[in-house]
C-alpha cells in the first residue's frame, strides 16, 4: 500500500504520522523539539520518528513523499524557512534539501496552518467543505485557506498570516514588530499573559494555589477547567479572546467570503467559552452578514495537521514540489 | 464572429460593451442612472443601449451572454441584487429574470469589484496577473479577488466586500451600520466628505472660489487638481486616504498572500499622491513584507467592469450561471 509522510514541525514538539490516500492517519507519534533545538537534530528526529512509525505497519508501506508542515514564514519555491517567529535563529535554512538528502523522499514544504486547514476538510469538522478558513491558537496564532475545493498557499507560500492581523492598530506590540496583532490577543500565550498578570494582582488565589504560588506556571488548560468550573475571572478572560478571534476571522469573512471557520490548538479546547463570544463578534462586524456560519472546534486536535501535511500531495500545485 | 455584453450598473451611471473572446472592448458606451431609478428602467435603458451598440459593429455580431456587474450584497444563484449599500431601494430584485426576459441572453450576475478585477488581469495594467487585488474608490470602495488564475465570487457571490474591512475600530459610522470600515476613509465620497469640513473652516479658500462659495459643489477631481499644483491641505487629504487604503490592502495582503494590487474608481486618478503613502502603510503594516508589491492605476478606468463582466463567462464556474 502506498502512504505518504506527514509531519508537523511545531514550536515545542514534532510530530510524524503516515497518512494513506484517503487522509486516514495508519500511525502517528511524536517526540519533544526544545526550542532553537538545530535544524540538523530536528531531521535526525524526524528521521528516528519516520523509521520507528514504519516499523508498525504490516505489510510494509510504499512511502511516496514528504509534506512538512512549519512554521511560516518560508519560501516553498528554495524550500526553506526563515525567520519564523518561535524559531528565531532558523533563518535561510534549507530544510527540503536537509529533509530530502536524510528520508530520500520528495518533500513539500508547507504552513502549519495551511496543513492544519487541510486536514480538517481532509478528515476532520470539517470534512467536504469547498470553502474553509482554519485558525490554530497555540503559542501564536497560525492560519490556513482551503478556497474552490483547494488549498491556497499563496502566491509565495505564507497565505493566511492571520495571527499578523491587525486587529488593534496601536496595540499591543508584537514578535514581530508591528503592533496589535490578533496573535497579541487570542493566542494561548496572550491568555497566558493576561492570566499570570490577574494572578499576580491577587484576583485568582485558587488558580495560584494550584500552581504552588508561581503564576509563571499558569497555562491555558488550567484558565479552561476553572472556566468551567465557574471562575468568573477566567470566562471573562476567554471572552475576551474569544472577541479578539471573532474580530480577525469577520475580517478575513469579509474579504473571502466563506462560512466554514476551523478552530485549532491548545486554546480551542476551550470550546463554547472562546467560540461563543467569537461568534457574536463576527455577527457585528462581518459584512455581509453570516448566517450560515460555521465556527467549530477542531476534533482531530494535533493530528490534523499531520494529516495535511500528509495530503498535500493531492492537494498541491506541482510548483510548490522542490523539484532539486 | 462572437461576443459577450458586458455591462456595469454603477452609482450615477450604466455602461455597457460588447466584448470578444480576447477581451477586447468592440463597442461601448454609457447612459446616465438617477439614484433610485427602477431595475425596470435600467433593465429598458440597459437595451436601448445594447442595440445602439450593435448596430455599431459590421459585419453583425452573435451575442452569446450578458454579464451584469452590480453593486453587492447579491445572490449570485438566485440572480437577485439586494440591500445595495447605494441603491437602498433595490431589495430582492430578480435582476438576471429582468434581463433575460427583456435581452434574450443567459446571464450572469456579478459583484462589480469582481468584475473590475477580472477586467484588469484580463486586458488591464495587470494583464496575466495570475493573483491579484483590486479595488475601486469611488461612492463606494469595492473590491474583487483574483486567485490562483481565476475569479474569486466567494461562497456566496460576495467576496472581497473590503470596503467594509474595519481598519478603525469604533471609527466613523458607515452605511452600512458598522463603525470603521475603510469605505469611510478611503472612497471618493469620504475625501469629498473631508475637503468640505476643511473648505467650511476656512482652510480652502481658493478651491472654495472655484465652487463659487458652495463647499457642497467640491469633488475628488478639484481635491485632486489642487494638491497637483501644490496645496499642501489637499496633499494631506490624500495621503490621509492613501494611508487608509494602506492598512485595508495590507489587512487582506496579510490574508491573501499577493503582490498585484490594482486601484480604480475616480479616486484613483489621484495617482501617486494615493497610491505612495499606501505603499508607505503597506510597508508598515503586511506581514510578511512585500518586496515584490505592485501597487498600481487602473488605465482602462471605466471600462474594466465591462470587460471583466463581459469576460466572466470565460471565467466563473457554472453554477453562477442562472440557468432558469
Amino acid at each position: 500500500m502506498q502512504a505518504t509522510l506527514g509531519v508537523d514541525l511545531g514550536g515545542t514538539n514534532l510530530r510524524a504520522g503516515l497518512v494513506d490516500s484517503s487522509g486516514e492517519l495508519l500511525a502517528w507519534g511524536m517526540a519533544p523539539l526544545r526550542h532553537r533545538r538545530s535544524p540538523e537534530q530536528f531531521v535526525a528526529d524526524m528521521e528516528v520518528l519516520y523509521r520507528s512509525l514504519l516499523k508498525e505497519i504490516e505489510p510494509p508501506l510504499t512511502v511516496t513523499a514528504l509534506g512538512l508542515a512549519v512554521p511560516g514564514p518560508l519560501d516553498p519555491v528554495k524550500g526553506e524557512i526563515n525567520g519564523a517567529v518561535n524559531l528565531p535563529d532558523w533563518n535561510n535554512i534549507p530544510l527540503v534539501k536537509l529533509a530530502e538528502e536524510a528520508l530520500k523522499l520528495p518533500t513539500i514544504l508547507v504552513n502549519d496552518g495551511s496543513a492544519f486547514v487541510l486536514g480538517e476538510v481532509t478528515a476532520g469538522v470539517l470534512q467536504g467543505s469547498s470553502n474553509a478558513l482554519g485558525l490554530t491558537l497555540g503559542t501564536g496564532v497560525g492560519g490556513g485557506l482551503f478556497l474552490d475545493g483547494k488549498l491556497r498557499t499563496g502566491a509565495t507560500g505564507n497565505a493566511c498570516e492571520i495571527g499578523h492581523l491587525i486587529v488593534e492598530p496601536g496595540g499591543r506590540l508584537c514578535l514581530c514588530g508591528r503592533r496589535g496583532c490578533l496573535e497579541q490577543y487570542a493566542s494561548a500565550s496572550a491568555v497566558r499573559r493576561s492570566a499570570i498578570a490577574l494572578a499576580e494582582a491577587g484576583e485568582l488565589p485558587e488558580l495560584l494555589e494550584q500552581v504552588e504560588g508561581n503564576s509563571t506556571n499558569l497555562n491555558t488548560r488550567l484558565v479552561s477547567e476553572a472556566a468551567q468550573n465557574g471562575n468568573s475571572y477566567c470566562r471573562e478572560l476567554l471572552a475576551e479572546a474569544g472577541r479578539w478571534l471573532g474580530r480577525g476571522v469577520a475580517q478575513a469573512l469579509t474579504i473571502l467570503d466563506l462560512d466554514d471557520v476551523v478552530i485549532g490548538g491548545s486554546m480551542a479546547r476551550a470550546g463554547e467559552l472562546i467560540l461563543a463570544p467569537a461568534r457574536q463578534s463576527i455577527r457585528q462586524t462581518a459584512f455581509p452578514p453570516r448566517p450560515r456560519l460555521r465556527l467549530v472546534q477542531s476534533k482531530l486536535g494535533d493530528r490534523a495537521a499531520i494529516i495535511g501535511a500528509g495530503s498535500l500531495k493531492l492537494h498541491t500545485d506541482s510548483r510548490l514540489i522542490n523539484s532539486d
